[in-house]
């Protein structure tokens, strides 16, 4: 039996990862369950998986939690500083699934704990890049990807070394837009963007698949999670999205993990690794049905998210997390309709320009810059 | 510096394999080579390498050996006990690459020899199945194979359970005649057979690629190497050979092998296990350039070889040496023009019907079996 704590626990990745585990209820013991502000729903997971605690980040949520867990002698609390110790307990794997920069103090606390952490959190790691990964050295942490492509380059380097390797290739499926043309891009509209061709996700995340800033976000990530220096990682565009990574090493052998889109995979990947658990799929890979794969060379003139974060990544200390920051609020005014399509990336490229801070050391200082970031970039739409 | 033999040195898979072993002469000491008859060759190979001892087959041959290695301190020898005798010598890894039956008590000296073995003699394993597997099991031989679908497999099997395997998918390219319809198959000329899309091989490999046996000794062998059960081994049609092939796990990830169609990858794998070397390869993989992978679902009622692979490894034994040997007389009677195309599975099917041998314990009983089953071969083209 282990143990396991679940940080996002409402969200897509959180409800993916408690049906792997509601299918194995002897195998699992859940110390926390953690969701932003959905006391009712949360409350329901506590009780159903017999949690140690349930925290509602939101503290307003706190009352609404503590009556819907009255009488199951499951602990309730709330705010940022309960999150972080619901993080901290001691679980063999905690699933950091919490999204954006919310993420990044329990997704800490959890690596100093020491044990096995599933990391769902892209912006963290983009984020606080240095300062986590110092922090998963420092405690012996093992980190474990779960973003579909970072989770098949961590299969395909199993049992290889850094030094054998030639490539890093992260498949991009190149989102709704790969086929538009400059013009149509300038005028694509929130609608249009959050139509994934692939995956059905949240519509920041669409967007970021739109623009390619959701790969180039994964760029980074990959350089903090496979230091294999920067100039091995590279994208490629493969629409079917059937190939979800692939690792080139230096005898001509490439290794490549597959999969349909269906997160349950790399979860069921991260929750029983280094062994293989059972996942209910209904979709198998059958790519005699599939028929072909395709391939493309990514085009950094139409979308240039993934020249800016391969820049970002170059540049590294604070300017991932400006590049981020910058990202977050451009996508923002985007959905809201204040600025089109094109001028997202423009926006982030123009805030990189503006403000390039020294290298934060602390989690607080990766905070600051984040802020400042946000604060940058929302002065450069009040300007244009 | 490890020590190794190369069995077949003067073939195709031998001179890759030398090749490598050329470019790291640091690492590598050479104890045996052998060669079927070309004595010059050999002895070229034996003093660049500074073997210990050369071995030709043929023993008429070994006079011209004896000369061409005078004064070299290179021990010649010749005949099949001195084959033999050879692949016995200790080497960390003897590469085990002569081509068909001839290869067999070799092969299993090597074996007995209890410690690596790379094996690019498919009819070996085909032909002595059980007999083989048990001396690799008896001895504590790690068995690497060459095969780039073999490989490849071994590869995504690498650190996973066998128990863990829900599908091992071999790609076949399907031959020049996999869009041919079943008139034009019959009206096939051995010219027209032998020109391979994807690799630039021998005569008889390439028959059996357009007939499709050769995947169908290729599931044999994989049925003996990867022991997950007849059920869970298929073959999918991909005419490009990039992916070598597959395996499937239990939670829903594959991952897939790929690489250029030079066998010095799967060599060089075999070669550095379990760690890699660099390939000086002119080919690289590029899948942009590519553009598409395709796949489709074998045929076999136009191709039914692997339908009766997998039949005669479903009933083991003797069974899959009589498939093995009957197909090398059809194809050699279908290269000799005495025989159409599409007879070559349909005489198979016919030998496999009238010869049962019970099954062979010994090595000598599996060669009795091969030589009954290729007389019953040319006894029906004779009636025919």
């Amino acid at each position: 039996m282990r143990s396991l704590s679940v940080l996002g626990a409402t969200g897509s990745i959180g409800a993916s990862t408690l049906d792997l585990v509601r299918r194995q209820p002897e195998a699992w013991r859940v110390v926390a369950l953690t969701a932003n502000g959905n006391a009712t729903a949360l409350a329901e997971l506590a009780r159903e998986f017999k949690a140690q605690v349930a925290v509602v980040a939101d503290e307003a949520q706190l009352p609404a939690l503590r009556e819907a867990l009255a009488g199951s002698g499951i602990e309730a609390t709330g705010g940022e500083a309960a999150l972080v110790e619901a993080a901290s307990r001691p679980a063999d794997i905690v699933m950091a699934a919490i999204v954006g920069c919310a993420g990044l103090a329990p997704t800490m606390a959890a690596i100093e704990q020491g044990r096995t952490v599933a990391l769902a959190n892209k912006e963290a790691l983009v984020s606080a890049g240095e300062v986590m990964t110092a922090a998963v050295a420092r405690h012996g942490t093992t980190l474990l990807p779960v973003d579909s492509e970072h989770n098949a380059i961590f299969q395909c380097l199993s049992g290889n070394s850094h030094k054998d390797v030639r490539w890093i290739t992260l498949t991009a499926s190149g989102g709704p837009f790969r086929d538009w043309d400059a013009e149509q891009l300038r005028h694509a509209t929130p609608a249009q963007a959050i139509k994934h061709p692939n995956w059905s996700m949240g519509a920041k995340i669409s967007v970021d698949s739109a623009t390619m800033m959701n790969k180039g976000l994964e760029f980074i990530e990959a350089y903090h999670l496979f230091p294999v220096g920067l100039d091995k990682l590279r994208i490629i565009v493969h629409p079917q999205s059937i190939i979800h990574s692939m690792v080139e090493y230096r005898d001509g052998s490439t290794l490549a993990q597959l999969g349909p889109s269906d997160m349950r995979v790399p979860i069921a990947s991260c929750l029983a690794w280094p062994a293989r658990m059972d996942t209910p799929l209904s979709d198998q890979l059958d790519l005699a049905t599939i028929g072909q794969l395709t391939f493309r060379a990514p085009d950094e003139e139409r979308f240039p998210a993934t020249r800016l974060a391969r820049e970002a990544a170059r540049a590294g200390g604070g300017i991932p997390a400006v590049l981020n920051a910058a990202n977050e609020v451009a996508v923002a005014a985007f959905l809201d309709g204040r600025i089109g399509f094109t001028r997202i990336a423009a926006m982030v490229e123009d805030v990189l320009g503006r403000y390039a801070p020294p290298p934060p050391v602390t989690l607080e200082e990766v905070h600051a810059v984040d802020a400042r970031a946000r604060i940058e970039a929302k002065s450069l739409m009040e300007i244009a």
